[in-house]
């Protein structure tokens, strides 16, 4: 893989009580040559010091403020600096975040939604080509196999010509008023000031177009969107139903909630074509079903030979040993680790190192949030047709 | 239960090439104690008595029109004329051929929609009332056991407070043209002519506002419909996606399509409420699925001793033991012949024996339909909030 | 179809408190053609009078015995008579009864398992010959269009050589001794008198090893038993766990339980071959799973256009419109009834009318039910290789 | 957490070309807390050192041997020298390893089956005693948060006493003589040399046993089993049914299969006691089924708070964020960690840490292979109730 030694990166946010930050550094340890060496935990130098030491870093890598890691890190001698920062914070300190880094020339994994506004978002469009960085956003659930699967039979025209897109995302675990109790997961997301303009769509919903994008390629010409505050004092939206019309006459339904009592994480999508229909779980993430009008559904599973290529570069398991979550999350790092070294070498990177959401999928998503509030707002249709900075 | 002798009946439609008519007789059959008699058949009087003959029926009941039909055994003494007429012809007919029956003071069992123009509906209402007749619309769906048991544990409060509704039911028999290749059941949904405004939406999406009311007992408050034609040269809709508000605040999706390939007939109804959530599926109907946030999900099955009275007065195997669309059928025959013996006999009809969609949930249908035409040519939100005449 | 009128059948059982004569009676009325004309319906004419009224049957044809009954009919004149008995008694009974008829001249269908003894079932084999009688036995389970989908397949060598086979057919209702709290169904099969010498194997292991036999075509070579009393006091297994070896070199388990509590009645079955295996569900019978080492798995759905031929034959709804248990008791009524018909016209009945348990099938089964029982008691692997007096 | 760094391991085994090693040290990655620091990794000296060279790791700590390692490791001071060392090997070098680090006073983790010969075995239990040293067995199925839940179940009395266990571990890869093209995996558990005196039941059949124990608490009273070898030419089975007697007088099924098509990994177990019965699979592993016969199914999903205390010591995601393979396998160290850590540091390990297969399980597994095959042979009924040295 050319460059000979462990990446080494750094984290900002993870600190004392986040749940995601766990989880980004247990999905990256998968990869085996990626290694933690530095981070800017929490927001104040004390709970910093205090993960550091939880994770038995060397405390002079351990900072006070994403500033300080960002000015100090750049000055380390390449091989002993981090190779790339991951941000996990909540959203409304990702621009910052991120820009000290790129800046810094820093290569950048980030959280979603990148950004709380589209200025913010299509600003990183800029200063990521300006400084020529890696970009990489966690839309994890776009790294299982068996989305990559979905993708390429969709390229390869197994469903003909879409027609229709069905994506869902229920969550059932803000049915109440988790945020008023302290819940740290759930205040910050009904934060308009930490979470922009949009709690449902936002955290989740974005998730759901983005998968549908990545699988069909399809982009968006226009949305209907409802969105709902069901918990009466929320600020921000726990539920939305979208009607959606694809640039190419497709049409879909896109929808998130967080008070669907019962469900857990259960993003789902369907894509109907001219030839086939497919359908792929999140929760059931190693089977793709494919359905025709005039032969047997198929169940296509992770591990097995006769899967496309992109499948056996993406999974760490045989079949029949269910692969999960940490091996989605652990294969955005992978590809974009992959195009680093690949850059930090000379080389070029492959179509699979490539495989991961980029700032212009961010921006994007951005707009996409924004469409939707406002749609939703208008009780109509609107034009959405948008582009991102290349 | 009463009258001493077998209920009689004539049918109008179901002759030669249909598919309707014989799945009506089977499902009466279930019965036991229901008889065919008599028939109008087909359109001329030689298919009509064609059928007639296969089915075995004494030849001088087998007419050559409704008209006469309707005449000649209404003038029958009672115990020897039909009870009941069951419709089964393409959708404009229904009008006439029901207020024919009605008017000769015969009770009607209605294929759905009900009608293809909503005057037409509410006149059915006005006319139901004035001859006192038994009136029920096969919306058949509502027949099945596990729906009954779902609308009884939503009645007892189990879900709390319904948010949420999404009601689908996909279908792939139509991604292409088959009404150009004579494919008889194609064609009539496809000429405006004979199935009215909508194919999909009247066809299919009818059932599922039918089951979502059923269930939920929630009405319509406003709706937004984005219909679509897929095949070019198709006069009416085959796929369509609605965003709903019910009037106590509740959130809804209906979407029914014909061309999405590889589904079969997969209605499916989800149905969130502030403690519960609860899905049922068509396809696998002897079970009930329903969630909670703090505690295991449940699956109740058709035949247990736990399930609701309702349950067991609508079925007929024990568990275990699969009953499917014929017994969901044969549930509404029984239910309003039962009626019909307790009316003939001068008793009271039961809460059980009332349970059938009425003429009034027919034109309730029709408006829907109507509204969600008129909705998605006007691309936009559209006030329903309707109450068909009592 | 030839014979231009309903086909006539008698009852023998049925009456008061019989679960299993109302579902005949009810599968045969979806058939249309098939009509009940008389009955002995218990073991008292008074009873038998009762259920008669209950049917609205000609009270001259209702019988107090089965004898009186086999006698009168058969001097009734052909057409008026009935063309075939449905002997629907507990076990016992059924050779005196069929025995009987078949003397008379007189078709039979009759329950399983055949009889208490080998003896009975070879000698029943012998009267079926000598009276050249039609003879269907209601292994009702085959009658399900996947399983005859599952048969057609095996024989086109979908699976290559067959080499394992897992039939199990688990039930939890008799996990408590009802049969001391007068449960009709338990008492009789708890009953060395009337059930015969097993409980559990003879009452749905018979059913398993019937259904494995169908679809493979393998007959047992050599057994293993362990049958098992659960609940103290009784006389009868209410489990049986076997190893198998067919004659072919296959191996397979067959197991069977009435105290598997939270089962209901789970008949399945996995088939593995050289090539594929394959997987079916009685609780699910609408589908049948194939799987392979090198393409994805394949769901076959009733209803489809690319299924055998034998498949239509034997379905009566559209794809998606779940048939059930009915559906699949009517089809043994169907091919015998139509057998009958080719034999009362002077045809030949076609493959598709002899598809349902024979005479032969059931003494087969009656030796396995022996079998098991003789090799549980000798904790040994015992020779079958059996075959029936054909 | 006591002992404040870092545990450190080095592996014996998974060099080139191994997969289970590669599986091993990504799991143990997920603990975040153990680090690889030392190998053997293979049976040159060169090929152990690529594949440390491929870690990363100090060559100096990298061995051509075994003796070597375990000799040159003991000597290095605590805390620089490995805590454990993970044995990854094909069988029969397990128990010549396992003696050499246990007589060095090192911690084993090793993996299953643990020997070839119940001498091994039983050697290596007064071994781990005489030298007080952790053991810990792979039997990584255990490791599963639902699994976890469901002998937390079983233990609450939630079935009662459990009267049938079925555990079945069908495979379909080895349905072909894959060892003859050369596939490694195939290779040696098809060598009798390599695997010991059994392929099918040794590899997999082991885990079967091993899960029924860990979640019932029963032990093998006699067993009667039919291993077949189907593939002409294969020296050991390839595939095994078997009827178990447990001590309590409940009844079992117990089999695996390599030659079962379409089979990926395919571990489930259903268990049934005097007031429920309860189903897991492997492939499907966030959920487990506990059914009634008195009132509804009930599925337990991990992550959600209802579940028993030991399910949240034992995962990592919330739920709905599926876990798979390599959560189950890296409990099995987590835990087998802690109890290193609680020795080392002189405290004593909780119930928790202890949940973990231990030396006399191996012992336990190894006599059940031996028993098995000798069963086959005799084809009869052989006692088992075997107890380990403690």
């Amino acid at each position: 893989m050319g460059l000979d030694r462990k990446i080494k990166y750094g984290m900002v946010g993870g600190g004392p009580g986040s749940f995601i930050g766990g989880v980004h550094r247990a999905a990256i340890a998968l990869q085996g040559d990626i290694e933690l060496v530095a981070g800017a935990f929490a927001s104040t130098a004390e709970k910093s010091k205090q993960t550091g030491a939880e994770l038995r870093l060397d405390s002079g890598r351990v900072y006070g403020s994403y500033e300080e890691m960002a000015q100090k890190e750049a000055k380390l001698p390449e091989g002993e600096r981090i190779d790339f920062v991951s941000i996990v914070t909540p959203t409304y300190v990702h621009f910052p975040i991120a820009k000290a880094f790129i800046e810094a020339g820093i290569n950048v994994v980030c959280d979603k939604p990148m950004t709380t506004t589209l200025g913010d978002a299509e600003e990183l469009c800029r200063l990521v080509k300006k400084h020529d960085v890696v970009f990489a956003l966690t839309h994890n659930y776009t790294g299982y196999p068996m989305v990559k699967q979905a993708k390429a039979l969709v390229k390869k025209g197994i469903l003909g010509e879409v027609r229709k897109v069905i994506v869902e995302y229920p969550q059932g675990w803000l049915a109440t008023r988790l945020e008023t109790e302290g819940a740290k997961q759930a205040v910050w997301r009904m934060d308009p000031k930490q979470a922009g303009v949009s709690a449902c769509i936002g955290d989740i919903g974005s998730h759901a177009e983005n998968l549908a994008r990545y699988i069909t390629g399809l982009e968006i010409d226009e949305l209907c969107a409802d969105l709902t505050i069901f918990l009466p004092g929320r600020p921000l939206d726990d539920d939305g139903n979208i009607l959606v019309h694809y640039k190419n006459g497709a049409r879909g339904i896109l929808y998130a909630s967080m008070i669907s009592v019962g469900e857990e994480n259960n993003l789902r999508i369907r894509i109907y074509g001219t030839k086939a229909g497919m359908e792929w779980h999140q929760e059931d993430p190693n089977y793709l079903y494919v359905r025709y009008n005039d032969k047997p559904e198929e169940i296509y599973k992770r591990g097995e030979g006769y899967l496309e290529p992109v499948v056996g570069a993406n999974m760490r398991l045989p079949q029949g040993h269910p692969e999960g979550f940490f091996g989605a999350f652990a294969n955005i790092y992978k590809n974009a680790v992959n195009t680093m070294r690949a850059k930090m070498t000379g080389g070029k990177p492959g179509e699979v190192d490539l495989d991961f959401p980029t700032v212009q999928d961010g921006a994007y998503g951005v707009n996409f949030i924004h469409k939707s509030v406002e749609s939703s707002k208008a009780r109509s249709w609107l034009k959405v047709d948008y582009s991102p900075p290349k």
